[in-house]
């Protein structure tokens, strides 16, 4: 699938750069208490290891802020400051060495706030996130715009402004919505009235399974736009399940290479376990998952030699036994109990002669 | 969200009405051996209580195509017969009563094949799916267009131009592909071509999870543009998955009312087992799926309120207690332990009301 992204300005969140042609980012967010340096270490730590590249943690209070030090110390992937109201504790965030902050300038108190954080940010080119929910529109925009893309797009660029007015540019935004719709409105207004690069997301997207969905087709019709150059999938489960879902969803979009595997839905025409089988290549194939090929599980004679043509590799299971494919070619023919075997030999020598 | 839905031809499959403003249907296929009455009646059965409105069934053999009429006398959902290369399985499944036909009659032989399938049709109005997918196109296609929207879209109408000769119009197409881009351009491309009802789905999406998010992507998609009149989440997993996340996926678009639950991803503010929490709340109201309902779940007092407000009914959570909301307003705070029995019993109330 091929996808026009927007051209949007670039600004670097430690080492990961956001924007003007960037790849989209994934992101996630710590659950554990910031300040519980342990707990929050062996979060970051999965979720790095999970593929996660930016991780946001709260800073609710004064030790939060005072974690940052040995946090940033530690950490392999940059730290994103998520601070609400207090200023004080974002300057303390930014004395720790963290890598952007998400802070409203708006909702900060008094310019002289405002001044100090911009200052601190200054120096280090801190990118700040101006972070807009449906649910914490200012009231004077409710009433004049409705509960709207506008009042939306309107609140977020008020904040921008404020930072735009002391000559800072170092931005990214994010118009965040549980309603699908309005998500969609909201990013796509935004998007036309600003070229500041977009951290995607819906907020309260529900369960694991109902925030997959709606994540998956908020995401997907913003990114198929060419919109959104960072993406956090939200999800009530634990936030590695975020990165997976992150992950497939760039990757079905075209956004990122790596290993594809592709299978049939099983139907009476099916003579193999096929989601066995379909679940033992998945497992086989772990240790490739970076690698860009597309490897076919099909279960049957009718679509399958056909489909796993398109595919790099491909098994087409028989009755007890099945075939090997390469490129669209057989290349052999093995019973059920070796097939996956087989397969994972194939593509192995195979790709070896690439690297 | 608001989709304007593209103007189709409509086609009824037994009691089901399918195009022309009628609700996006949800369907699946069979994974029992067809002959099998007593698994097939099982695996019907159990996809009707899942909410499955239309269930696709192979021929593959004379036994399955025999084993139709038993299966009609007792189905209370429509039943479609799919079917291959032989038109003497298709008569034998209408004589058994069929609701409809997934057959492209460009691959069933010769003409006086197509003129006795379409005269054994033509008395019930009995529609047929043209079927194409992205393995299955003719090489001469191949070789004019290359595997390309066009070459999906030329093989579709080709099909049709039979059935239209013959003055039958009682049709639906698909145009199946694994890669989401080539899925999206083909079935838009087709829309542009044709006034048919369209039956949306991808071919091998994947194991559940991957199938999920790509089904997601690009059924999503295409139905926010108002394209697809039926739709199949094609899932290596058990049919009933592939129910529940047609009907997520209907529900978030808004082509579908229902219970909606929105919670946010827990963060360092959370003070309360959010993922426990929302869990119980889903468990808790299963009884009121239908309720065309949103209730919010959520884990701090930074969003909590205002996100809240955007519900019908909602829960914000505290440290050991919590805020129960109706519409926007506070009505009442309970301890942890009680708060679902006091949310379930809030929304029974009111629910209760409106009936």
């Amino acid at each position: 699938m091929e996808i026009k992204r927007r051209t949007t300005r670039r600004i670097m969140i430690g080492n990961v750069a956001i924007g003007g042609g960037a790849p989209v980012s994934i992101q996630s967010m710590l659950v554990t208490r910031t300040a519980d340096i342990v707990a929050s270490m062996a979060q970051i730590n999965a979720l790095h290891q999970a593929g996660c590249e930016l991780i946001r943690i709260a800073i609710a209070d004064e030790q939060d802020a005072q974690a940052v030090e040995a946090l940033k110390r530690q950490s392999p992937l940059p730290l994103i400051a998520d601070i609400h109201f207090d200023h004080k504790l974002a300057l303390t965030a930014i004395a720790g060495g963290i890598d952007a902050l998400r802070i409203n300038p708006g909702n900060i108190g008094s310019e002289a706030n405002v001044r100090e954080i911009v200052a601190a940010v200054r120096e280090r080119m801190i990118p700040i996130r101006i972070g807009v929910n449906s649910g914490s529109i200012h009231p004077d925009l409710l009433r004049r715009y409705g509960l709207s893309a506008g009042a939306m797009v309107e609140s977020a660029l008020q904040h921008v402004h404020i930072l735009e007015r002391l000559s800072y540019h170092e931005i990214k935004i994010s118009v965040k919505a549980s309603h699908l719709g309005l998500t969609l409105d909201s990013y796509r207004l935004l998007s036309q009235r600003c070229d500041y690069p977009l951290h995607l997301g819906l907020t309260e997207a529900g369960t694991e399974f109902k925030g997959m969905i709606k994540s998956s087709i908020a995401l997907g019709i913003l990114l198929s736009e060419g919109i959104g150059d960072t993406i956090r999938v939200s999800l009530t489960a634990e936030p590695e399940r975020e990165i997976a879902v992150a992950q497939a969803l760039l990757q079905t979009l075209g956004l990122r290479r790596g290993l594809d595997i592709i299978s049939c839905p099983t139907c009476g025409r099916t003579r193999i376990n096929l989601i066995t089988l379909t679940q033992q290549v998945e497992d086989a194939l772990k240790h490739l998952a970076d690698m860009p090929l597309t490897v076919a599980v099909m279960g049957c004679a009718v679509n399958g030699p056909g489909e796993a043509r398109e595919a790099d590799y491909g098994i087409a299971g028989g009755e007890g036994e099945g075939l090997l494919f390469a490129k669209g070619r057989i290349v052999g023919k093995y019973p059920e109990q070796v097939l996956v075997r087989e397969l994972v030999k194939l593509i192995e020598e195979h790709s070896g002669d690439r690297s």
